[in-house]
């Protein structure tokens, strides 16, 4: 068993997940801050040269976990390992996000999808994409068409 | 505090960290599997549809953390958070790895770069790039360029 604490938290204009922006389509650009303790400050050291993080966080507000769910990006159920449903067996959250600025322990970051007060566990430079040409999408990729052939 | 267990174990060529290619140019095309745990087996569902997958695993042969660090890929030192560092305040560990096959609960993949028998923590769908010409990569291009002036 592994234990983990916040290193910080998130301030998020969210205060409830039906405020998230969810399903196909949804835009992720709200602003907040990611405050960071301040013992762990001087890990901040150079961040700001790199233009989007990797925000590692806890979903704290969710309990328990199921195998299978239906998105809010489908109609269909999938395995919780192929979605980023809150309800998994370790209640782990990932968002990059883009480094608007920074003010000392406070990170201004963009594109947070996180509630208000939500528990950061880790923070990691974004270094690379994926090749687009290599890149497969699974069910999202045949949701979007299907949603596509809807309009 | 959050407790977290493992859903699943990888099986990699890497015994030791001293075998993980590091540094400058290093390549991660290393093949192993991801084995996960029979009682999570139907978290899967699905997951073959993805090309890539993002593997949330534990440092577990890491302990204590250093805010500042000077990695492989550098000769200067560097905040934690600015870097991939294993000595993090939270052993948390991300990989994005192809995957190329799947056999019940075995996901055949390449690009790993963790030691055999590394606890996974969580694995997500990889689902989009961050648009390239918006990506900065702080110390790390800085580096990059130090070392090609070098040749």
């Amino acid at each position: 068993m592994f234990s983990m604490n916040a290193i910080g938290y998130v301030r998020s204009p969210f205060q409830k997940t039906t405020e998230v922006p969810k399903g196909l389509g949804a835009k992720h650009e709200a602003e907040g801050i990611l405050e960071i303790r301040e013992e762990f400050g001087a890990g901040l050291t150079d961040i700001e040269g790199f233009s989007h993080l990797i925000v590692i966080w806890a979903f704290d507000r969710s309990s328990g976990f199921d195998l299978m769910g239906t998105p809010p990006s489908d109609d269909r159920p999938h395995g919780v390992f192929a979605t980023r449903s809150p309800r998994r067996p370790n209640p782990i959250g990932l968002t990059v996000v883009e480094l608007t600025g920074r003010d000392g322990r406070m990170l201004h970051v963009r594109g947070i999808d996180m509630l208000d007060g939500t528990a950061i566990l880790d923070i990691k430079p974004y270094l690379s994409n994926v090749p687009s040409e290599r890149l497969r999408r699974g069910w999202l990729a045949e949701a979007e068409e299907r949603a596509e052939k809807r309009i």
